[in-house]
């Protein structure tokens, strides 16, 4: 997911008319690379959150939390080039402490210290990420990850299969535009480092080198492969051929029979598993959004067989061109060795998952709300308790109580004596549907008039019936 | 909130029954003093969110967030005597920072930066408290507060009495049992303390020590104030007349004429705004369990106005004694100056709030759960696809895809040829109603077989129904 994120904010801010005043967002923060949220953007953040758990509840996940830190040496050997960005807290005495870096890893340390072996969870939280200031370029230090995995042992690719049918339901139903999803499988990634003559000590950093194939050009990886890390230039020229590939079951068809890598067995067996996961996705409706791409990699250390990405397309400017990617909004991938890093006797739990990324999706539908000028409310009021005359606090305290009592959403002003005027114009600009006027002549009667602030119609409802008007009035909205 | 919190664990779980395997609970966890939450205690955890959320909701608030951490500095110089426990993060460059310790001060840092002088809130977040190993006793290091506060210039105590209903309307709503709400005012304090012969430089670290008599007696309290504070003897055995007192109305009228207090001016404004906050309590129908305590005091600084504290009672083994407090639940006042304090031309926001701490109520609730053996669901699935042959993988993927596709919660087992007793056990253990299963016969006949867990009951649906079947079957769960 580190991978997900330096792409996630790095990639086209400049050049692309789709993004997003991040810069002007983090302003409204008080350290560089966080952010507050206003009523109104949080009100943004739950219809994002709402879609995401309801897709994650839809495939039966329980939920789970944990704390904000961790033991500094359960996230360390995690992250491979990443663990720099890791945030450690100041030595005050007892344990060594970081943030989390990402939800998988205190995941794996959950289900190995409960002894867990079989579960499906989603976790929603915070994660943290030193990044480098020069970098910060709308990169966010603390960001929400929205993770769902599946840990088991179970027959192959049927859970992988369902991570990616919830990618392709939660970026379906958040209405964001084209997004396609690459996949790839670290085995294949070994197999055919290994038919090209990439020495095993150097898998792990060539495929730190892959990963960036989608930010800079294969000249600028193909110099750091051969400059930086001592591949072969002959070396780095078979894999430029492969990164190239992608397609669907027909590519895993033709790679199957592939001289070199069909006699490689990890990436036989790799290609095997994409082969079922293909057919898997054929049945769930969804291969029109999916990519099987060998030029993907990610960053991370721990995953073990399929990865995946799922990426926000644009179509540039009318062109006939392809449509570009505007950057990553999930990721994940198969990770069977990562829990027995954390249990005693190293006994593995095979897991496989995804994490939304929520930062991106949040600026794209912020910026959709601000153009829309779409009024977004950020109370649910449904009445304001509201005096036509003087004097009439204690009465407006004794009503509004009663309201509250029987759960009905109210707020009255917080004046001894608000001029009517006032009241109807908070209920104006706060989105307030209807308003209980007490007065004088209202309390003899032994009525409320209820105002629709819509059609400023007033009627005169018994005070006994208040309740159920409002509830009535209110129901549909 | 600080002595809220110290209050909330240290107190008296030796020697009460309702509490509370702390040290259990925190065993789940990596870290002293943080918590895991296990899919059932989250469920618990969301029945308090819920009620909370209901109630701030109710009463007309919108919500923000913050980030976890804060500049240190912002941190600096507001918490008195309790700022030692804040947690800092290392220096790896870039700013000092350090992690939130209530959600107070980052309000009124928001409300600074970004010129808001009316809003009404709530925020629901994690804080962090370094708390000495040594009285670790169940106190956690991690724990959530959900805070609702209303800042803005008002007409006096209005505000004030919404804060102490919201309270009161949360801890009924929650059933948690007993509860008394105490209220008292920093300026009645401040007031008694001259009246006493404090010296001014002295009522901040008295006011601390006054704080302590929820948890010691009154002789050690006037030790520390006479032997580390240096106070007079004489003015400490005056404070130990005034701190016995609590009552109601009653209380504040006679006090309004104690000879000495009712000529500070301090006194004098605290007890007519007291006077004020009772009458509008009347009328919330609420004072039944509101008690104005001299002895109240609160631990941080930023206090000016009213305060308040509520605590769980518990009738002591039939005796006819009053019954004792088993720990403090929710705590708030009146924060005047803080805002100000962020503000370059120290423009003032008057503020009142409230912060409820949720980890003993979720110890009570958890407990409560334990023991009446409730079963709780973790998940929502409302149906399992099911095969009673062998070889229907495919044909379970195609249903349950077009399930989710409806947005129906199903799951499937992740086997190519579960036994189907195995896929009745698995529902029977998790909860869900529901079987759709598939078999040769039934894809035939274009029907699915749905069986109903707890009856047992089978009937075929025709397969373009279901849908509808399942959704009327389900709605009234």
């Amino acid at each position: 997911f580190a991978a997900l994120l330096s792409q996630l904010c790095q990639c086209t801010a400049e050049s692309n008319p789709l993004l997003f005043d991040l810069q002007a967002l983090s302003a409204s923060s008080c350290l560089t690379g966080t952010r507050d949220y206003s009523p109104k953007q949080m009100a943004i953040r739950e219809r994002v959150f709402t879609a995401i758990i309801n897709c994650f509840k839809r495939h039966g996940a329980e939920v789970i939390d944990t704390p904000v830190f961790e033991l500094k040496e359960t996230l360390t050997g995690k992250y491979g080039e990443d663990s720099k960005l890791i945030y450690d807290l100041k030595d005050q005495g007892g344990e060594l402490l970081s943030l989390r870096y990402d939800l998988t890893v205190p995941f794996a340390r959950y289900l190995a210290m409960n002894k867990i072996t079989n579960i499906k969870r989603y976790h929603i939280a915070k994660v943290y990420r030193r990044d480098n200031p020069a970098m910060t370029r709308g990169r966010y230090r603390e960001f929400y990850q929205c993770d769902f995995d599946i840990a088991g042992q179970f027959d192959p690719m049927i859970p992988d299969a369902e991570c990616l049918k919830i990618v392709h339901e939660i970026l379906s139903d958040l209405q964001l535009g084209d997004f396609l999803i690459k996949v790839n499988d670290r085995r294949i990634l070994d197999g055919m480092f290994a038919v090209c003559g990439v020495p095993d000590s150097k898998f792990r950093t060539i495929c730190s080198s892959v990963d960036k194939l989608d930010k800079v050009p294969w000249e600028e990886v193909k110099n750091e492969m051969v400059g930086e890390k001592g591949l072969s230039p002959e070396a780095a020229d078979r894999i430029g051929e492969y990164v190239q590939l992608h397609g669907g079951l027909d590519l895993i068809e033709q790679l199957l029979q592939d001289p070199k890598l069909s006699q490689n067995k990890l990436a036989k067996e790799g290609l095997g598993d994409m082969k079922l996961l293909f057919e898997y996705l054929t049945l769930f409706g969804i291969t029109g959004k999916i990519s099987f791409d060998l030029s993907l990699a990610r960053g991370l250390d721990y995953y073990t067989g399929v990865i995946y990405e799922a990426v926000l397309l644009q179509q540039q400017n009318d062109h006939v061109e392809d449509p570009v990617s505007v950057g990553s909004v999930a990721g994940g991938g198969r990770y069977d060795g990562l829990v027995g890093m954390f249990d005693p006797k190293g006994r593995k739990v095979p897991c496989v998952g995804v994490s939304i990324g929520i930062e991106r999706i949040f600026s794209i539908l912020e910026q959709r709300v601000e153009a829309s000028e779409e009024k977004i409310r950020t109370t649910e009021t449904q009445v304001l308790v509201a005096s036509a005359q003087k004097k009439l606090l204690e009465e407006r305290l004794k009503l509004i109580s009663e309201l509250w009592d029987a759960g009905i959403k109210a707020e009255i002003l917080y004046k001894k004596n608000p001029k009517l005027l006032n009241q109807l114009q908070y209920c104006e600009e706060t989105g307030i549907p209807l308003v209980a006027i007490v007065g004088e002549q209202e309390l003899k009667d032994g009525v409320v008039k209820l105002r629709d602030v819509a059609t400023r119609e007033e009627v005169n409802i018994r005070r006994e019936n208040l309740i159920e008007e409002i509830r009535m009035r209110t129901s549909q909205l």
